[in-house]
Parts: C-alpha cells; structure tokens; sequence
C-alpha cells in the first residue's frame, strides 16, 4: 500500500511498535526500513512515510523515554527533602526502563543510539539532573560508587535474558527494594 | 621495523597494551592494526608479525580475562559454605573488571567483541558458572534480581567517566561493601 489507510498518528505509532520488536529481535543496526515494513505487511515506501529514516524512528523511542524521565526528575527535584528526591528519582529510573525493557540494553550497546544520544543536548542535560537527583548533595563516596553501579544495572537488568520471564510488576518491586537498600547503605552516617 | 628486536613474547605484551589504550579511547570498531602500529611507531606489518588480525587482539584479552575468571570461579566453588561461595564469585569478578576497568565498558558494549565472546564456549560455560556461584543454591526471588543487576552494575561501572578518578583500591573496598548489602538483603530469611 503506497498510501497508508490510517491517519498519519496510527500510522506512526505501528510503524514503531514494529521498529521496537524488530531491535529486541535484531538490535538496531540489525533492523532496515525494509524488515519493517515486511514486519507489518507493508511496502517500504509505507514506512518511508512516516519515518524518512531509522534514525528518526530512534529518536522517537528515545523522545517518548526522555520525557518520561523528564517527569519523574521534575517529581525529584521538586520533592520535600533530598532523601525523598533520591528515591522518586529512583523509581522514575526503574519505570523508564521497565517501559522500554526489552529495548533498554541492545539501544544502551548499539552505537548507533550512542552517537544519537550524544548529539541530543537535552538527553545530556537530563541525565546529569537525574544523576544529581540520585546522588543528593555532598555524597559520600560510597554514595558516588552506589549510584552508577545502581543506575547502570538497572538499565542493563532489565533486558537481562535470565529475567525475561519475569513480570514487570514483580521487577520493578524488587529493584525498587534493592534500590532503596543500595541508598540506604550509602546515605551518610547522621 | 620490519623485523622486531625485541623477543616475540615481549612485541606481543606491548602490542596489547597499545590495543588496550585504543580501544579505551577509539572502542575496539574504531580501532586498526594500522593504528594500534602508529601508536607505538612501528609499522603495521610488525603488529602484523605479532597478531594477524584484530579479532586474535580481542580474544588475547578476552583471553586473560578469562583466565583471572576461571581462578576466582574454581576458588568460590572450592568454599565451604554457599554464603562464602557467593562472596568469593563477588570479589572475584570485581577484581577481574578492575584489571580491564578502562575497556571492559567499550568491550563489553562492542558487536565485534559479543561475537567473539559468543563464539567462545568456554566464555559461556564460565559465565554459568559465576552465576550459579553469585545465585547459590535455590536463590529467593530477590536474589535472581540481585545478581544481574549487581554484576552488569559493577562490570559497567567499572568504566564509569563519574568513576574515572577514584583509585583502583577505593573502587574496588566500596564495590564490595554495596555488593555484601545486596547479597545480605537478597538472602534467604532463616
């Protein structure tokens, strides 16, 4: 079909469920136009019309998690105390990435999305707002190691094959519980 | 040079530490034999008398890697107790990320390197049994989250530019700490 029947909007939103499938199955310098279109059954000049490129298509994984992270950090920073504002940010790391679990870790390693993540100024902006978020002030050094090994482990985690099984629900419970242990064990002595 | 003065075993040790620095800078796809002869001002014909493609490069390290890995897995499974095996795995795989710390991120998230790792059987077996050892024997469901978020947590962190000016030691007292409270938090209540 060269002319998509849906409107443009359902239109994108299939294309992009495909797309997201597809890098699971392949990663993303794995997956072409082309498979996505086969995917849905589709030329691809059907995919061609509403994403000139995959590099489009990456951006907007990535723009539907960043500003899913932009919620949560805004949550964070406008928290009570800087305890809470760690673990809201926590919890807001924890869903972005369950969101996107089966994404999260073959876009994490493909350099493809590293150059685009790089290039994407807000996408910096907002990982250093979450990480000052996570840290709190004055960290203690114990806090400066808790915090990527945490945050990077979540992200990794969760497409971790040994916990594809796993319901989201359930993950999500339990990295929040060793999140908070983590933050606890790392919080300075009063 | 086209002939090597030095001994063959001593060109190969220098060849790989020039490889290490390249693929911390450049990422293991970013780096050529021509490069790697560049940086240590010989000719890539006499890198190319020491390793004859970058593939044999990659596995020399992943080579070494292993090796250190098969010592503290042997070792953990050798402890008396599985709360001593569990620790023993820990430590063990925090002082193999800590002696490859400035490559292990960039190896670890390179195509080329998965499909050597992947082709490697031995690799495979190992990492099954660091695992086992890590998860020890009926593992509560707060353990099989635990471990691979510890252990994809400190193999990513160890390469961490927040991370980059803490010394070896410190890294390598706190990793261990956090990872004794996520393997107490995740043990089987009595």
């Amino acid at each position: 079909m060269a002319r998509p029947q849906a409107p443009r909007g359902q239109g994108r939103a299939r294309v992009l469920a495909a797309a997201l499938e597809l890098f699971a199955l392949h990663g993303v310098s794995g997956t072409s136009l082309q498979m996505i279109g086969d995917h849905l059954g589709v030329t691809k000049a059907a995919v061609y019309y509403q994403f000139h490129a995959k590099e489009d298509i990456v951006l907007a994984v990535v723009e539907s998690a960043v500003e899913q992270l932009r919620g949560h950090i805004e949550a964070a920073e406008a928290a009570p105390t800087p305890e809470e504002s760690t673990v809201v940010a926590l919890d807001g790391l924890i869903d972005v990435v369950l969101a996107h679990r089966q994404v999260v870790a073959s876009m994490l390693s493909d350099p493809e999305v590293t150059r685009i993540l790089e290039a994407h100024e807000d996408f910096n902006d907002l990982t250093t707002r979450l990480g000052e978020q996570l840290l709190g002030p004055e960290p203690s050094q114990r806090r400066a190691v808790a915090v990527p090994l945490l945050a990077l482990g979540i992200a990794h985690a969760g497409a971790d094959p040994h916990l594809v099984d796993m319901d989201d629900d359930t993950l999500r419970a339990e990295m929040r519980h060793l999140g908070r242990v983590l933050v606890e064990a790392s919080s300075r002595t009063p």
